[in-house]
């Protein structure tokens, strides 16, 4: 098991794996963070939830093919550790290119891991949603 | 402790109670549904991070003020219990009536919650976010 002193920096590792995955727009980055199961559950800004590995999967694909550049700069990194559960908030300082366009956003996350015995903490869920400005 | 078959539906129930105090537009109710220390966190839809219950409450105050009617249908409710943690993400169909205006929005919602040995599932974190129609 986890060393629990050792486990919030685990979690804050798993976090930026994450957004290492989401800048890389490699999806199979994105395989080695997110618990493949039917339980994972994605809510993009606005977007409806998705269910299951298989549909997020799906999405990612299509923002990664659609897009050319994206950085996330991850500020304000809040987490919380309950036995083999964890969950980060943090802000995503967000920089996308697509179609020769560069937008900026600034969204609020939730990140759930479970702690998994072969393979460590895993994203079980990821909420953002847009700030208004 | 909590007898693990039941904890899903205690879960259900705890979240139901937050929509309950939401819609009866009560800040003492929503007082007995969150727990109420500094790891308290609150992310409305469009709304930067509260942390802490005092920052929360005051948010509550605010809305609760400004509005006259609101009903919440919950549907699509999905949760996952993990020792003393637990999360429930649903669809939050809102209708709201305020200064005059009825308003309607649909939103997914994370709500996290955590047992406490003497008050049972308490809410820990919500995070909302509308859905682009």
């Amino acid at each position: 098991m986890t060393e629990p002193e050792q486990a919030p920096e685990q979690v804050i590792e798993a976090n930026l794996n994450f957004y290492f995955a989401l800048e890389s727009l490699d999806v199979e980055l994105m395989e080695d963070v997110w618990l493949m199961d039917a339980n994972a559950c994605c809510i993009h800004p606005g977007g409806e939830r998705l269910a299951g590995w298989d549909a997020i999967r799906l999405t990612w694909e299509r923002i990664f093919k659609s897009t050319t550049y994206m950085r996330v700069d991850i500020t304000d990194v809040s987490v919380e550790v309950h036995g083999n559960a964890a969950w980060v908030t943090c802000l995503e300082n967000i920089a996308t290119s697509a179609g020769g366009q560069t937008h900026r956003a600034r969204a609020y996350a939730t990140n759930i891991f479970t702690y998994e015995e072969d393979s460590g903490w895993m994203l079980v869920l990821h909420h953002a949603s847009l700030i208004n400005e």
